[in-house]
């Protein structure tokens, strides 16, 4: 392609709100255009890269067994009545009216299409398994779309989603299916790490998220320090070894005057005890709820709180900070709270509906200072079970940098900044039993079929890599998806050899196969430099007066520093080894 | 793939609403599935043909220098107020709040978003020509889907946008892609007709349609009867030679009683003159007016009123008849209405908005019966300019088959049934002006460019290619967008030398690169033989017994009536010879 009659402008600066390397570049090297906050135009670069992109994604989905299919952008709402999740799902769908005053919404995931799909089209064993997979768009109206392709409200994705007879089928499946994975984010010259992972609104019980590491992304992951340990999460789910408390004998609770203490260390300190001996209280309220409703959290001082653990634990409902008039409202002392005393007769659970969850750690450690329920008093020697009790007991806590690993290892976790690319699920029969994706099983009993759920993010995928791959001049694009694969410039527009000479060139490779962004414009050399850097396809072919007068043509691998000459007679061969 | 791990159930029953064949046959034959009214997944089978005619679009566009990006199907409405279409376009807009209240669409086709992203990227003549191109989903909340896929909500389309300097500039750019849809139609294996066609809520001067015959089409196209003359054009859009009124001198204007008389042709034989000496009322107001706005039409009586060149004639405002309320609120007597009067003292001008619409047959036809606007009366020898006239005077009429070709030739036009497949637009510079897309021209001024726009409906184009190519058991694919080329069968499951050979087959065919869909399943030759007409892939191979008894296969092209056998010992020779 001649540089000239490509469309697209690239830009000397960037939008003001771009902060993240792969906003600044893809928008200044014309891939995209935006179009309202989260909402872009794919240009014919961009397009270019997403085309490879999902071209790599669909031989892989393809070569495992996979078949596509495509399914509806706008769905009736009915559809997600019936699978529970429509007015559940986080973002809150997309809602219209059509014509005919039906409800109407923009899917933001396909589990209920396909498993309706897969409904009218599964009788026996015999049909499964099967996967489908689409490479489609999506809507989701995040509240903060931020960072150019990164957390867009519009984008293209590949779903797949798989259906078995059984776990051990949907274990085979899952596993097709991380290895696809690990063989596309290969194929397209990224490096990224498979980590446990929250299910978040999608739902199911295991999954695991590809993370690409850059310093830019915005998910933590932690990684064990011991190499012989495979263990990697996501901040959201990481689990680790709690500091153990020592046994101990239960004493008796005691309470103490603690004059203007309102927090943990103050506590600690003065009571000249460790804040791992005491028990944290934190209020949440459902965040749909209107002021009736508290989750008290206790947890050991020590730690925080984790809110996707939290949120599990709520049984997906999305918590909140509980506000200053709610918690007052259920007659809770912040400050002085503790689960001791919650059911009393005039207590908090006389005046409104609260949910005790409590912090596994909690439960094993014994004598811990606790609050009063009155300002300025605490009770030493709080223990679990004799003193209070929760509704559930689970792990709530987040992991830090430095924390035990949670496997059987000595290794602590480490974190990493990280671009989520792609994301599997282990869903189970959460969606075919409550949408009738039975079938009849070897036996003669109708059974749901297990389910996974399989999402890469295509232009996700692209920022992704440029938050990896960049420096302060622009891109660095992997061959396999960047638009083209050189970038050719006659530096000395006036010199009618060094024009002819590129133009012959440019017909040479494009002959040979290879991909040629041609930069024919009439413009000074800095220019031309400047926007091969920016645009940074993996190799600079430079034709010059200079260069010409050795026979030699300059080449310069956007990911090194240096620039090498080679001889014009051979120029489809250099390029060809300097491109691998 | 072989069948029984491809997915989806062939059906034995259409759905009770499908009247179309394509409607039947994509249902029965799992190629899609309706999800709401005019919304549709594609199965696999639906997929792989949505994907050949995808990528014969594709390499097409490429080919004529179209370059591809893609745009978003949700977008701020802001951008249609800027084009002016956001309240008129048809069918309205589909309309979202998104989570900060921001009032967004969905996009029914994207000349808005095109221009607005060359507005970005446009600045001198230098940049001229470009031609942007998608496949992409688009939305239009029709009143009343019908037909399977060919009349749907959420569909695929590819849309092309070319950008020019100047009017012969966008000549060019309108004849190559007018070729490339020749290409297009012809590479898919459907014989098409390019015609004249309104441009509707697109807008531009001049559009051709590219239709494909079929009984069930829901479009009339009337062809010129002369071989040599080249005229064709839709219904909405055809014109013809009007009988020609004899000349005539002038008469005196007189009232004459005509009790009863309530229609035109009952007014002809009363007054024992043909129906072409007369002049017609008709009442139309735009679709949205609340009831004060009358659109009094004046046709020839031996002439009907053309409802789409009626809403060219008020400037693209939707016409729909007027209630009796509002024609007897304007003063007007339906039956005995007319033109003359309508601005007398107390006449029905000095009630209500009224625009007097006039088909130029009227002009051009002296001393016509015309309503007297009482009761019972009507006036003789009225005459346009001496006795009423109009606001607007151009062709309403509607053409039937028999009228005169509009050309200079002796061909009368014949009326045909078809499918529009692809429709392409001269824009001009409609949307280029109000949205900023300006370039500097070699003169030094800031112009706006010439604009066109090129449709094709990637899932319209596989339903009507199977509305024109069918038979009574199903689908007659052309071999270029059918989902496979060929239906292998082995018929004798129990014999195991049947399923080993077609097995090899399938093996010897597959690795030969022909495309096969392998009927492995274990059910009686009649239901293999039922679902490959049904599927009607182009050539069925089927192994028997019986067959091979001969050392031969049976070969049967879907689109012949008689089978061969062929040596097994070449099958895939045969084959590949068959399928041309």
């Amino acid at each position: 392609m001649r540089l000239s009659r490509s469309f697209g402008k690239t830009l000397r600066n960037a939008p003001a709100d771009a902060e993240t390397a792969s906003h600044k570049y893809l928008t200044r090297a014309a891939f995209v255009q935006q179009v309202a906050a989260g909402i872009y135009s794919y240009l014919p670069f961009g397009q270019r890269s997403l085309t490879k992109i999902s071209n790599i994604i669909r031989e892989e989905m393809d070569s495992a067994g996979a078949q596509e299919v495509s399914m509806p952008v706008v769905q009736p709402r009915e559809l997600w009545e019936k699978s529970g999740r429509a007015d559940t799902y986080q973002p809150p769908l997309a809602s219209l009216k059509d014509r005919r005053d039906r409800d109407m919404v923009l899917a933001p995931t396909h589990e209920e299409t396909t498993t309706f799909m897969a409904a009218a089209n599964l009788e026996s064993y015999r049909d499964l398994p099967f996967n489908l997979y689409q490479i489609q768009t999506k809507f989701r109206d995040e509240a903060r779309p931020r960072a150019g392709l990164l957390r867009v409200r519009e984008f293209e994705m590949k779903d797949a989603y798989s259906f078995d007879k059984d776990e051990e089928g949907l274990d085979v499946s899952f596993q097709a299916m991380a290895a696809a994975y690990h063989r596309i984010f290969n194929r397209s010259g990224i490096d990224v790490r498979m980590v446990e992972a929250d299910s978040g609104p999608i739902g199911g019980k295991d999954s695991n998220e590809f993370v690409l590491l850059a310093e830019s992304g915005e998910d933590t992951i932690f990684v064990c320090s011991d190499e012989n340990c495979s263990y990697a999460a996501n901040a959201e789910k990481a689990e680790f070894k709690k500091p153990a408390a020592e046994p101990e004998q239960a004493r008796d609770l005691e309470e103490v005057h603690t004059p203007g203490i309102k927090t943990i260390e103050g506590l600690a300190e003065f009571l000249e005890t460790p804040v791992s001996k005491t028990v944290k209280a934190v209020f949440y309220a459902p965040e749909t709820s209107t002021g009736d409703e508290i989750v008290f959290v206790s947890i050991r001082g020590d730690l925080e709180v984790n809110e996707t653990k939290l949120r599990n634990a709520m049984d997906g409902a999305e918590p909140r900070l509980a506000t200053p008039t709610e918690i007052t409202a259920a007659g809770l002392v912040a400050g002085s709270a503790s689960a001791i005393g919650l059911d009393a007769d005039d207590g908090p659970r006389s005046r409104a509906k609260i949910t005790s969850i409590v912090d596994d750690s909690v439960v094993e450690s014994p004598n811990l200072v606790a609050g009063a329920n009155k300002t300025d008093y605490h009770f030493k020697n709080g223990n679990y079970g004799r003193d209070f009790n929760g509704d559930v007991v689970t792990d709530i806590a987040m992991a830090s940098e430095g924390d035990a690993c949670p496997n059987d290892c000595e290794g602590h976790l480490v974190a990493h900044r990280g671009v989520e690319v792609g994301h599997i699920f282990k869903l189970g029969t959460k969606y075919s039993e409550t949408m009738g994706a039975t079938f009849v099983d070897e036996d003669g009993i109708e059974k749901p079929a297990l389910m996974g759920c399989y999402g890469i993010g295509v232009g996700r995928l692209l920022a992704a890599t440029i938050e990896a791959n960049h420096d302060d001049k622009g891109m660095i694009l992997p061959r396999a998806i960047a638009p083209y694969e050189v970038y050719l410039a006659g530096l000395n527009t006036n010199d009618e050899t060094v024009v002819a000479v590129a133009a012959k060139v440019y017909e040479d490779l494009t002959s040979a196969g290879v991909e040629v962004l041609y930069d024919d414009r009439d413009v000074p050399p800095g220019v031309k430099f400047n926007d091969a850097d920016l645009i940074g396809l993996p190799l600079r072919v430079v034709v010059s007066a200079r260069g010409l007068k050795n026979g030699e043509i300059e080449m310069k691998r956007r990911d090194a520093d240096d620039a090498t000459m080679a001889p014009l007679a051979d120029v489809v061969g250099a390029v060809k080894a300097a491109l691998l």
